[in-house]
């Protein structure tokens, strides 16, 4: 596993007024068109506006008390469904809950889940439309 | 508000075990060596490991029910305490609830907190020994 983390993802109740807010409050530029998430390119990584509801239930995880899901996720982009497999494994192997097992995703990736040792959320993806560059840098495509 | 993060912040109950299983498990490389806190310099950014219940004292939440506190934090860093003012009434107007105004810090800097609709915290800083480049990267000095 790299020292890279390539999204982070907020958890959000309405996402009109989070993008209001991000927009039109602290002048934050979306770099997609999607309906259901808004991403920011920064320098380097990729901030995302996505429901909380249903980031909590792609995680497999109840979002209910606040308690065991803290509203947001880190992601770790790598190049391949192989790879997701391995780090996932390795995280599992460092002491991680494995939340979700590597699995091919609507948007034409394949993800898993892990719970680090506070229940903080990392995604370990294989994006194919988003490009990881040598660097480390991770861009929307 | 230019469209960076410099620094997450992940709150966590245990920094012994959780740099046990970022730099043992994981593999992470630290690039400081403070006791009470483990930085690790990305790709243009910076992933913090902090007491839980520190930074929750920080940004002056309480840190009981997992309500209003999400366990972590982004930081949007800047090149002076005047810019950390300014961007706080920035996020002020833009609906954001200032939890802590700009106040000097005990590291030699200037921050303050904001929360975003969600309850999401935002630290704005200025951190003298910190670099941050023209592309929007910042850099642990």
């Amino acid at each position: 596993m790299e020292q890279r983390i390539s999204l982070i993802t907020l958890g959000v109740a309405d996402l009109s007024r989070s993008r209001t807010f991000y927009e039109d409050g602290l002048g934050f530029v979306r770099s997609n068109a999607h309906e259901e998430v808004a991403f920011y390119q920064l320098a380097g990584f990729v901030l995302a506006l996505w429901s909380r509801s249903a980031l909590a239930a792609d995680a497999g995880l109840p979002d209910g008390d606040g308690r065991g899901f803290g509203g947001f996720a880190l992601a770790h982009n790598v190049t391949s469904p192989t790879e997701v497999d391995a780090v996932l494994s390795q995280a599992e192997h460092a002491g991680a809950r494995i939340l979700k097992p590597g699995t091919p995703t609507a948007w034409g990736g394949y993800s898993g889940y892990f719970a680090d040792p506070d229940e903080h959320l990392w995604e370990v993806a294989h994006n194919p439309s988003w490009v990881l560059h040598p660097d480390g840098r991770t861009t929307v495509s």
